[in-house]
């Protein structure tokens, strides 16, 4: 429904993957002193630092990871960006370099691809990452990115998953559920636009939830923020798969338990209002959603005051033994276990 | 051909993501000192240090860059590692540290991805590198994978392209076009196989051109011997596109010209003797086949003593002023000018 079918369209095969590679990367700034050497030799280059380095790396693949018909290409660059920034900020660190490896099949013109990097572009702009190398190549099926992102911390800034003990608090940045409804809502279009091509989708109820879907931000602010409150926290990682999966992680590799309130979950009225409209579970939904590149993160208790009254910040819950479980606690004061319900995309990925 | 029809069949959904990551990486061992914290949180992260880091990442797509009809899965795994190893060396560094992400889609079990996990587990363990994360999903079609190696050089080592001199000798490691012509011979096998299934390839004349197509090793002892020569070159490439296409990217970022001699071209008896038989010209072979991961470089000519006898190295030719241009020398003693021949993989890849 988002697909412009008056579009210009060149051949990839007429640029070359050298001609590709500068053309769409020559308008690209570099931010970083750090980045000694970008693209056009065997290997990139980044300067000594005293500071750790932090790789982390996603593939994101059409027809798994994200719909054309839906989610236009500028968005995808840009999303697929905040994926891995989001992982970096996870550690409490800072991005600096990106390296981005896309195939395409012939179905993509060179138009297509110069979306695709405008929204690479936007994301290396805004959070001012350097964009350092990459391949491009031909697929035999659709569009796939991968991207690698390098960050930097000082060792002893570095927040693992391991480091939760009893008693501290949990905490999560922003809301829950969002980009998870946001699909739904999409998903529904896009089969109310298959029965009906001239139906023109009425979306303004469900803006906050689309933006959350197609342009999610990875929260950079979040890190200065807890630097500027003198907060480390214990252990953090980001919301990729849903709430429970993700205090999950911590929990395990902190040999912890938790106990997560249902009446502390940050949902926007929006996801309340769409919930219900979906015939949905909201608590559901943000307990197991994902996609919303939030970050959850674990503080000692001490740092209470520093923490509660941050527009930015929900503490949702605190951290108990291990013997004591995974647990949420109801509105109706009730205890009931945590379960991962993160996506298996081996269980819902396409047949071939 | 090499497929095995009876072999164990475990499906990857019953594993999901998590489960499937720990079971292929669970016996890998880590070299370096330099990685501090390896799989199993948001990034690895790689400790502080004096060198600079070098970064390169490649994807490989089934149907695109291999073909899994003749190329053992055990044997992508080594030869994807390799593909990037080489890059590193090619800055003349030392590579620490890869990441590896794959895609695949229902039609691969676990015991498919176990075969390609030993192949990148003895890459791993032969050159002393540290998988320290990647990304693990399925596709819609095929198998693909992207890695991305991470190496150290101290500053004034790291070897660009842009170094080349006038007078400076153009030096290649090994020999040429073996790999193409393995290629050439593989798919001639194939074709043969799918006429009659019965038939007994007899490859025995070929074996040293397969090996060069199926297990390439990435040139980390000519890194080291030239540290043992006590040679720099001026500038350095990996041929993965073939030498034309590669002493003109040496040329082109250095703004000079090379005279490259055909007598002088390292040729393997097996690829004089198996490029007569399929018709073919070997220096033609030798320019553009591609694939063969040998170093190209290019010295003072002050350090020819150094270089001349050794057994490993050739010296094809040198460079010139760029106006003179970038030619072969025949053996009858005429210029012709050198043409990228390298691989487009948007005019020759599969249509959708």
């Amino acid at each position: 429904m988002l697909e412009d079918k008056n579009q210009e369209r060149t051949s990839l095969a007429e640029l070359g993957e050298f001609g590709l590679i500068n053309h769409l990367t020559e308008h690209f700034k570099l931010y970083n002193s750090s980045t000694t050497k970008g693209i056009g030799d065997d290997a990139a280059v980044i300067s000594a630092s005293e500071k750790e380095r932090l790789i982390t790396t996603d593939l994101l693949i059409e027809g798994v990871h994200f719909d054309l018909s839906y989610m236009p290409l500028k968005h995808l660059g840009y999303k697929a960006v905040m994926v891995n920034l989001s992982d970096v900020y996870a550690m409490n660190g800072v991005a600096e370099q990106i390296t981005v490896s896309i195939a395409v099949s012939n179905r993509f013109p060179l138009e297509a691809l110069e979306e695709l990097y405008a929204g690479i572009q936007l994301a290396c702009d805004t959070y001012k990452v350097d964009l350092i190398g990459g391949d491009t190549t031909s697929s035999t099926k659709g569009m796939l990115l991968s991207i690698t992102a390098i960050g930097t911390a000082n060792k002893e800034e570095i927040v693992y998953r391991n480091g939760a003990k009893p008693t501290d608090l949990i905490v999560v940045s922003g809301d829950l559920g969002g980009a998870y409804l946001g699909l739904q809502v999409l998903e529904r279009e896009k089969q109310v636009f298959q029965v009906n091509p001239e139906s023109q989708p009425d979306l303004d109820a469900y803006t906050y939830l689309i933006e959350r879907q197609l342009k999610p931000e990875a929260r950079k602010d979040i890190v200065e923020l807890l630097k500027e409150l003198d907060v480390k926290p214990t252990a953090m990682i980001d919301i990729s798969d849903g709430l429970s999966s993700e205090i999950m992680h911590i929990c395990t590799q902190s040999k912890t338990g938790c106990k997560i309130y249902e009446d502390k979950l940050p949902l926007d009225p929006q996801v309340i209002s769409t919930s219900e409209e979906f015939n949905m579970d909201s608590t559901m939904i943000a307990l197991s959603g994902g996609e919303d590149y939030e970050l959850l993160f674990t503080v000692p208790i001490a740092d209470f005051e520093k923490i509660k009254s941050n527009p930015n910040l929900s503490i949702i819950g605190h951290v108990v033994e291990q013997n004591q479980g995974m647990n949420l606690v109801t509105r109706a004061d009730q205890e009931i276990e945590l379960k991962a319900q993160g996506w298996n995309t081996f269980k819902e990925g396409a047949q071939e």
